[in-house]
C-alpha cells in the first residue's frame, strides 16, 4: 500500500500524478471546450482509466474515444455511455464484441474501405444493435483512412443505405500536425489538413449527408476548430502533458503553457559508477522512448539540469555532468510519450500536496485488441 | 478463451509462442551447458513466466536470475529455490523485502558500492536471514558495475567480515557485446571485457575470496566461457531470440542459427490506404521499439519481404511495395527486443502445430520494482 507515502517513499520505478497539476489541466481543457461552444470528447487511450474519464465527464465531455475494442469494452463495463473508436475495426470476433457493446453504450467506429459494410450490417443485426460509423480522414501517409473527399463521400453514400449502420460524419484526426514544435509550422499543416476537411464536409452536405466532424488533439485543440467547423475535440494528452507536446510552441514562439506537466515516472539513482554518468531504476520497461527520450526533473518539479542519454531494459543512463546526484536520491522522468508509457503500470500513485492519497488503476492497460 | 484458435483466428495482437521452436530452444542450451559442464542459470527477465522458469529447471538449470526484486518475488511465490538479483539494490524498502524473500529460497544481489553494507547486514540480521552479495563488474559505460580490478577487490573484502552477508563473487555481465553484430568485432570486445574478469577473478583468489563467476549472455554465451572461467551463464532471450539477436553472426560471418524465432506478435492488417502502404493494428504498446523496429514474418514463419516503416502508438506503418497484402490478412512481428515487447502482455499463446494448446500467464507483468 502506497498511501500516506511521499517521492521520498514510494518503491520506484512507479507512475505518480500530480492531482493538483491535472485538475487544472482538466479545467482548463473544460473551460475552453465551454467558451469555444465545441463539445469535448476525450480520448481515453492516453490514461485508460475509468476514474479519470469520470473526471472529465463530470466536467462536461460528452462522452469518451476509444482506440480498441477491448479498450472500449473496460469503460463501458465501468459505465461508459458514449464510445468512439476512433479506429478501423476488421476482424469478425472485434465485430461481433462491438455489437455487443453497442446495446449497452452508443458506440461507432471508422472506416475508411465499404468492403466490410454488409458484414457490419449483418452482425449488427444478428445482436440488435445499432453501430455508428464515420469515415475516417487519413491524417498522415503512415495512417489508416480515406485519402480523397470522392473516397469520403462514397463512402458516406455506402453506409447511409444500411438499416443497423448510422452515419455518424466525418473522424478527422491530424495526426502529423499535433508533433510539429513550431507554431507556425504547426499552423500551416493544420490549415492545409482543416481545407480538405472542409472540403469533405461540403461534399457531405451537398449529398444531404452528416457532416459532423470530429477530431483535434492536445497539439491542434486550439487550431483545427478554428479553420474547419468541427464539433466536437478528441484531445487525450493534455490531462498530463508529456515531452513531445512540451516541445509545442505557442503563436508568440514560447513554449506552450496551456497545460502543465502532472505525470512522472518515479525512479531512484542506483549507481554513480563513473564522474557524470548516473544509473536510476527505470528503462524501456517502465518509460517508453520510441519516440524520444524523457525528460528528467528534480522532486519539487523543477527541471533538471540532467539529460537522459540512454535506455536499457531495466536501466536509464543519465548524465550528470552538470547536476551532482547520490546513489538513493529520486528523480522524476517526464516520459516523451505518456500513451505507452502510461500502458506499462498496473496503477497511478495519486498525490495531492506531495502525499499519496490515491492509487488509480489503469484497468485499460494491455487492453490493445 | 483462446484454446484451440489457429493464428487466423485469434484475437491481435497477441503475443504468440511456437512451443515447438520454444522447446528446441530450450534443449539446444541445455545441451551446450550440458556439455560444456558449466551451470546455466537463465534470466527470467526476458520471460517473466514461472512456468518457462520451470522448463528450463526440468531440463537443468541450476536457478533463475532476475533483475528487479518484485520480479524475485513473483518467481519465490511460484516456487523458485534460487535466485540472482543481477541489479544493484539500494533501497531500504526493497532491501528488507529481499531479507523476507531471503527466508524463503537463497537469494543474492549485486552492489558496486560499499556504501550500503552495514544496512544491508543490519536488515538481514533483523529478518533472521543472509543475503547473498556479488560484486558487479561494470559491462560497459552505462551500466552499473565496478570499473577496476582494485575496486572488486576493494568491495570484496568489505562484505567478507559482515555475518548475514555471505560473499558469493563476481557478476560479469559484458552488456555491451551481446549486440555487436558482426562475430570479429563482438569476439574483440569478449576478449577484452574478459581480460578484466581474468584479472578480477584472480585478484580475489591471491586474497583468499570467493572467486566464482556469473555472467554471460545470448550474444555470448558460447564465447565468454571460452576467454574466463565463468561457472554459470545467464541468458535469457535464448528461449524466444529477437530481432537484435538475429542480426548477430557466428565465427564464419553466416546468421547466427543456434536458436530460432519462437516468439512473435501476432499482427492484423487493418486499413490498405494507399498503394505501397499498409497499417497493422500493432504499435508501441504492443511491440516495442525503443532499439529498434521489428521484423515482419508471414504466418507460416518466413520472412515476408516487408518493412515495418514506422509504430504509433496503435499502428504500424508497413512497406507493402514488394509484398502484397489485404485488410484481414495476419502477419507475425519478430520484435527487435523481446525483453520488454514480452513486458506488454499479460499472456503467450502457445501454439503447437499451428493450434493454441495453452495460455501462459506473464506473472512478472509489470513487476519493475
Amino acid at each position: 500500500m502506497s498511501l500516506g507515502l511521499t517521492l521520498d517513499e514510494i518503491d520506484t520505478p512507479a507512475l505518480v500524478l500530480d492531482l493538483n497539476a491535472f485538475d487544472k489541466n482538466l479545467d482548463a481543457m473544460a473551460s475552453h471546450t465551454a467558451a469555444s461552444g465545441i463539445s469535448l470528447r476525450p480520448h481515453a487511450k492516453a490514461h485508460k482509466s475509468p476514474w479519470i474519464a469520470s473526471q472529465q465527464v463530470e466536467r462536461g465531455a460528452v462522452g469518451l474515444c476509444c482506440q480498441k475494442v477491448s479498450e472500449a469494452a473496460t469503460f463501458i463495463d465501468a459505465g461508459a455511455e458514449s464510445i468512439v473508436i476512433t479506429n478501423e475495426i476488421v476482424e469478425i470476433s472485434k465485430i461481433r464484441r462491438m455489437t455487443q457493446l453497442a446495446l449497452r453504450a452508443d458506440v461507432s467506429f471508422c472506416i475508411d474501405s465499404a468492403d466490410g459494410l454488409e458484414m457490419y450490417d449483418g452482425l449488427a443485426a444478428e445482436s440488435g444493435a445499432t453501430l455508428g460509423v464515420f469515415v475516417d480522414l487519413q491524417g498522415g501517409w503512415y495512417r489508416p483512412g480515406a485519402t480523397s473527399t470522392e473516397q469520403v463521400l462514397d463512402l458516406a453514400k455506402r453506409v447511409a443505405p444500411f438499416d443497423k449502420l448510422r452515419f455518424c460524419g466525418l473522424q478527422a484526426y491530424n495526426a502529423i500536425a499535433q508533433h510539429i514544435a513550431d507554431f507556425d509550422l504547426r499552423l500551416a499543416a493544420t490549415v492545409e489538413f482543416c481545407h480538405r476537411v472542409n472540403e469533405a464536409i461540403d461534399a457531405l452536405n451537398q449529398a444531404g449527408l452528416e457532416s459532423f466532424a470530429s477530431g483535434a488533439g492536445t497539439g491542434t485543440y486550439d487550431i483545427d476548430p478554428l479553420h474547419a467547423p468541427f464539433n466536437e475535440i478528441q484531445p487525450g494528452s493534455y490531462v498530463f502533458m508529456d515531452g513531445g507536446y512540451l516541445e509545442n510552441m505557442n503563436a508568440d514562439g514560447d513554449a506552450r503553457t496551456d497545460f502543465e506537466v502532472s505525470l512522472y515516472v518515479l525512479t531512484t539513482v542506483m549507481s554513480c559508477p563513473a564522474p557524470g554518468v548516473a544509473i536510476v531504476d527505470s528503462g524501456t520497461k517502465t518509460v517508453s522512448i520510441g519516440q524520444g527520450m524523457p525528460l528528467v526533473y528534480l522532486p519539487n518539479g523543477e527541471k533538471a539540469n540532467i539529460e537522459f542519454l540512454k535506455a536499457a531494459d531495466e536501466h536509464g543512463t543519465i548524465d550528470v555532468e552538470r547536476h551532482e546526484v547520490s546513489v538513493g536520491d529520486r528523480l522524476l522522468l517526464v516520459p516523451y510519450n505518456v500513451d505507452p508509457t502510461v500502458n506499462l503500470f498496473d496503477e497511478y500513485l495519486g498525490l495531492r500536496d506531495g502525499v499519496v492519497t490515491t492509487a488509480i488503476p489503469v484497468s485499460g492497460r494491455g487492453r490493445s485488441q
